[in-house]
């Protein structure tokens, strides 16, 4: 069976995923005790996470580790460094990673990024579902969410969401 | 008085307001009958209207005249061709522009834009509201709403409203 894959993501209104340098700071303007923005009933409905190589590096800065208990597969040109056992080096090639990921019979994968991995699952036609929240704010500059070129792609809004913090939450499945 | 500048526009998923070559055909996934998606009553708001010279361009080849009953100011390097008696170039540069605009006792102003200026206003501080509806789909390349550099601003969630074609509409005051 084919997996589903979700890209869920948070960005600025003007489209951003982080700063120039990578920075997300200012994601913590959203930040609210007890508000979660649907993170843990998303996450609770994965059994894998794929990342590209810059965000699994910066993830793997995070203490605790972000993917506890489901395995995280890294799209990367290059060796992991600090990897873990539940890291899984997928190469470079999204369609033989992208197989060796079904063989292993996932249901749902979270796509977390970076830019240039949701360019290429995109322009691939692997991105099932979006779930995009827009933080309230305009960067300026930044590394894009959806840096061009990618293909036309039409889409079903499920649900939008708005919160007190200003986030707002839209939820697409392609047509 | 200064009068309020709102940006009043629609973009894709991936934050385009066009194809490459200017096309808007897109938009129509979205048409439905009786629904404006609050356009009229925007539009009943404002006392004026400003644009770019590209998207001058465009509107006048719409028949009929979309911008009825408004003074319309196009900021352009260039003079302005077909020009009416409603509509008044108002030079290149912006602060110039602004303060003749100004002068004539505005309240409430649209920013239809393109990019271009957009960006302008943006980097000069002079837009007030933000109302960006989102069409349900992803372009992969285009004209972008905001394209970089722009400068950083944070912003407050007004409304958040979504309609039955997919199609979701933020409204945001600068902070």
């Amino acid at each position: 069976m084919q997996p589903k894959v979700t890209l869920y993501i948070a960005a600025s209104l003007d489209g951003y995923i982080a700063r120039p340098d990578g920075g997300i700071d200012w994601l913590r303007m959203v930040e609210r005790p007890g508000e979660d923005y649907g993170y843990a009933a998303f996450y609770g409905s994965v059994d894998g996470v794929i990342s590209g190589s810059k965000t699994f590096e910066l993830a793997r800065g995070f203490e605790p580790w972000p993917y506890a208990g489901k395995p995280c597969y890294v799209f990367s040109a290059r060796p992991l460094d600090g990897a873990r056992d539940d890291v899984i080096a997928a190469g470079r090639d999204i369609a033989a990673g992208m197989a060796t990921i079904r063989a292993r019979g996932h249901s749902h994968l979270w796509l977390v990024g970076g830019g240039a991995l949701i360019n290429s699952f995109q322009r691939a036609g692997l991105i099932d579902e979006y779930i995009v929240s827009t933080i309230p704010i305009l960067l300026g500059a930044g590394i894009p969410l959806f840096p061009p070129p990618g293909i036309e792609q039409e889409l079903k809004l499920l649900s939008c969401k708005h919160y007190e913090s200003g986030l707002t939450q839209n939820h697409y499945r392609r047509i």
